[in-house]
């Protein structure tokens, strides 16, 4: 076998019960062929039963078995289900077959993690009583690939791309196994191209394609999954028929709304387009002199008859500024670019936010347009995908770092106003919302490269869809769904796991600041690397402090927020110590709450976080014995490689802060 | 036409008498042909004169004319001539047909530069009275270039590749002008492939490539010059066929003694191989646990039967050094590794060494190796392409830096004991050594990019010729040549030439510290960019100070140089300052002998390279009425670009400096 399959690798329970299994339906179509399949390979793994289907009987059905049942006055919404289980029984109700999809990969998932209370060995379950019900947080739960066509994954650090060869569409056994993945999961969205879409990704919307595309499209679909493609805006131009991608030139509109006609006539399950304009050299309407919602609406008058979305991304800000320019922030652009701009965006226009202000950091606040816009529909943009935290070379388990995210409270004037509520439209309503990230898979047979960074794949889907689960708990279920129930294991890794993020926020960049890494590649520690160049990306260290003031005696930034963050923020004294560097120039003689000087606390930190990455070698030595070689190599060589990773990260940031400062570490220890 | 040529292009002086202008000579064959195109072209271009051939008059012929005549007795060397003109006649004579030519190249030259001091509109030079009698001053007139056979050129600037296109070798007009340009200043050797040989390249020992590279050494050879192949000391096994290329397994001996047969077979003229060895990932003879002699010597035994030649290049180091490590010195690898070698390698082996310790930076000082060997061949090494200087954006007359290096004195037992003196043969008597340099050419219409940077690679033909030659004389020389004999235009292109190479030293790395560059691309500053890096180029700053000690107290570098240089490097007091950071790890209140502190040297000389940009910017200006268009134009865009990186180079490292420091600019100019 060329790939794993993850956390669906189904594990035994026990096989003292042979009887069958019986699942009682009156559906039918390619959904429910999905849910027969996945019981019958559940239950035969973890108990050797087979399933015997009873079409027609769902509702009716009295004895033993799996009841699977649409009712479609639940009130559990489009995607929502029931679980309950009851002498025997196992009812699976929903509104919809996709609901009974979500449902039936939450009971397989939960006795597989022992989460359903059955018992084991399991007769027909007769005494098993217990109940779920979930509706999804969030409408849309997305994965965004940053997969090329020639096969290379921007950002990609787990193998090339399973989607694309050689500019052709790969449509394959292994097509199915990530829907699968993904369904099971939560996802119901996937963008297969990277949002930089350059030469033949231009012609994704083009004859070349469609027919690979709606095969792919099909598979997907046949898990409840959507395709979306991200376009490139100069299409009218590349394409070669017009001269100009003006939004507001009437040949342009003519133009997209032929062309989505072609599109979805070829693809008609679409879900719309993401796009990348005026970002990063990609163009957009500003080439034009026209804003982001005068090209927004344009592509979304064109899809709206097929019903399509248009998702736009806010990643927009100057990538040419001079570093000695020390008024232009960065931080500040995707708020001044797109609060002006609320309300003015169509109805199928969904504005993709980034959660912090900068680009995926190890630490950044929280991206204050996220509070800024009311009458916008939005997504929350994370990245699994490590570009900034280890590249799948460190463990660094984000589901702690989205979960403060989205409990983050943006103090809306409205009641409800955490992130997780205002992507999920709890706040205002709005029905095309949620979440996405930039996906971490590519062709290794591990889907992930590092074992471990699945848990990010398998976190985000679940956060995704229950944003109430905690970190822990969705540790534990892809820990006991990957490596099996042993107390230790779960145990262990669940402590690799938790102290991952914090460790490589330690030995990286002190307190916000970020950037500090190489240049390009972003992987391992460069100081200055980035910090006489046009990113916007600056420390501003110097002899007597480092910080970036972003009060309203600096940059402003912190005005963006609302009341009161903005003073929170503003303000040195009650700003978060986690975020001081990136709101403030801080003397490194300042006294932080430990009673630490700010440059102590970072020598102090940048040895500590090595100190973590010996310990979690320990705990994943501990459980040697427990797990199979090919696991447990996978691992300890990556952690190796992480511990000489961050010695060099502790070592170079240390010794510049030793050598700009002159001032030596109070414990006397080896600084170069 | 799509390319120039360059100082060939030769320019009306006068067109006042028509009469033809008889050429007698006694000889034939290629090289022949070649001065008789020559002197038609020449005359044609500068007096409309047509040239008449009396073939075997030569040494009888008593009309006015040129006289071109063999003497084997005339003590001038394979490649020396004499001219001597008098009362009509011009007599070009040589030991060979190799000299006739280059007296040729010298006639022509002389006459376009006013150099001869023949009359203006010369009628049949009847009063002409002038003698010039030149033996190159080293065998060995190489240009190295680092083309790849996929038409890249590492470290090239001046476009694609000339000699390979898409893994196929380019044999046509371009290539013929080539060799006529290089042949024009005494160029007799060139390596036509990168020294880091790879892929397809390997392959150019083999049967693929024969017949092309026989095309194209022939039309070399009618020009005099020598082909050169770099090769891949892994071969033996990369061609396939075994499993070792140990220098001391009798198989692989007996390989490349095999393979030496069927190359010179195939080419006839080949000079032998360019080997880069055990250097930067390359294989040698280092990975059999063997010697450098042993490596070379080896191949040297393998191509000796066929008269060929193996140049080594002692570019050999740890480039996975630890920045932590104060002990290990890069600069100290050439002299470790080969030092302890000399008298060891085969007669038909020369090393070749780089001028400075580190590689091609703005200012080093010159290797210490240059010094230590006495029985051993030797050829300097330099760098036409700017890798280091500018990238062919800057102008940057190296020639006197070059002139700089040549004239340094190492001061050997012997009396004669300068580089030039060394390299030549003139110190210890070798008769295989001289001058290589790695090109600055490309595909560009110009050959260099940069118009200017044709004085490069025109002034180190000139030196490596005729070693004596001033930099004023080389630069005036190629001017005239180059854009003609206007006064004005002289005078300001020649400031500038001069004024560049001292500007570019101040606006980057101060004093001799070199490699603030951006990583991998060299071009732009970077202060730290290598600082942290594996590559042993550390300038060591920090609150207090900056450089590396290298005296007997530091790394010891110092005591590879003969006395007194090792005393006079190995003490601050006495240190040449332009090389102070080089040697010593100096503080900033330092007072340096113009009564500044070092720091307040480092923001003034960065403030003068820029102003230094400012004038040459002005000077060019001044001539723009007495200029073609297009020639303005060139260097005027890339002048402004200069200008933009200069300012770039003096805000960042002055900044740098100040942030490092504290200390502020004592006359309050903008740093940030």
């Amino acid at each position: 076998m060329e790939y794993t399959q993850c956390w669906l690798q189904y594990k035994k329970i026990s096989d003292v019960n042979k009887l069958d299994v019986n699942v009682y339906c009156g559906e039918t179509g390619r959904l429910i062929d999905r849910i027969y399949e996945e019981l019958a390979l559940g239950f035969w793994d973890m108990y050797h039963r087979k399933i015997k289907i009873s079409g027609g009987a769902a509702n009716t059905g009295t004895g033993n078995g799996i009841v699977l049942t649409v009712n479609e006055k639940s009130s559990l919404g489009p995607e929502g289900y029931s679980l309950k289980s009851n002498r025997g029984r196992c009812i699976i109700e929903a509104d919809t077959q996709v609901g009974l999809l979500y449902g039936t990969f939450a009971l397989l998932r939960n006795l597989q993690t022992g989460e359903s209370k059955a018992p084991k060995p399991a007769a027909n379950f007769d005494n098993w009583s217990w109940e779920e019900e979930k509706i999804p947080s969030n409408p849309l739960r997305m994965l965004n690939h940053w997969d090329n066509m020639d096969g290379s994954i921007e950002r990609g650090y787990s193998g090339e791309s399973f989607f694309f060869h050689d500019n052709e569409i790969i449509v394959n056994d292994r097509t199915r196994a990530y829907a699968r993945l993904m369904a099971s999961v939560g996802i119901n969205a996937v963008v297969i191209n990277n949002v930089n879409v350059k030469d033949a990704a231009t012609e994704l919307i083009t004859e070349r394609y469609y027919t690979q595309l709606r095969k792919l499209a099909d598979i997907f679909e046949s898990y409840a999954i959507k395709l979306y493609l991200s376009i490139n805006f100069a299409s009218p131009v590349e394409l070669g028929e017009l001269d100009t991608a003006d939004p507001l030139d009437e040949r342009v509109g003519k133009w997209w709304r032929e062309k989505a006609e072609e599109i979805w006539k070829n693809l008609p399950g679409l879900g719309g387009f993401l796009v990348k304009a005026d970002s990063e050299g990609r163009p957009g309407p500003y080439t034009y002199g026209r804003t982001h919602s005068e090209g927004a609406n344009m592509l979304a008058e064109a899809v709206k008859p097929h019903g399509g979305t248009i998702i736009w991304r806010c990643f927009v800000y100057n990538c040419r500024q001079d570093w000695r320019d020390k008024i232009t922030d960065r931080a500040k652009a995707a708020y001044d670019n797109f609060k002006p701009l609320d309300g003015t965006f169509a109805d199928n226009v969904i504005l993709q936010i980034k959660n912090g202000p900068m680009d995926f950091q190890v630490r950044e606040p929280v991206s204050p347009l996220l509070g800024g816009l009311s009458k916008t529909n939005m997504i929350l943009e994370f990245q699994i995908a490590q570009e900034y935290t280890g590249q799948q070379k460190h463990v660094c388990f984000l589901i702690p770092w989205f979960k403060e995210v989205l409990n983050f409270d943006m103090y809306c004037k409205e009641k409800l106003s955490t992130v997780g509520d205002l992507v999920s439209g709890k706040t205002y309503h709005q029905v095309k919302c949620g979440i996405a990230a930039v996906a971490n898979t590519g062709n290794d047979n591990n889907w992930t490269g590092h074992d471990l960074a699945a848990a990010n794949l398998y976190g985000f889907g679940r956060l995704a869809f229950d944003t109430g689960l905690s970190s822990e708990r969705i540790a534990k279920e892809w820990i006991a769904l990957t490596y099996g129930f042993e107390e230790k294991v779960v145990k262990n890794i669940n402590k690799i796991l938790q102290m991952s993020w914090p460790a490589y926020e330690k030995y990286t960049s002190p307190l916000g600041i970020g950037w500090m890494v190489t240049p390009h590649t972003h992987y391992g520690p460069s100081v200055d690397g980035y910090e006489y160049d046009s990113w916007g990306t600056y420390h501003r260290a110097d002899h007597f402090g480092i910080g970036v003031d972003r009060s309203n005696k600096g940059t402003g930034y912190c005005s963006q927020y609302n009341p009161p963050l903005d003073t929170i923020y503003g303000d040195k004294e009650t700003c978060p110590e986690e975020l001081l560097l990136f709101f403030h120039y801080v003397d490194y003689s300042y006294t932080l709450s430990s009673g630490k000087t700010l440059l102590q606390h970072i020598y102090d930190s940048h040895f500590e976080g090595v100190e973590d990455v010996e310990k979690m070698i320990c705990l994943w030595e501990e459980i040697k014995e427990a797990m199979d070689m090919d696991s447990y190599n996978n691992v300890i060589l990556k952690l190796n490689e992480q511990l000489n990773s961050a010695k060099e990260w502790r070592d170079v940031i240390n010794s510049y802060f030793y050598r700009k400062t002159g001032i030596p570490d109070v414990k006397g220890r080896n600084i170069y």
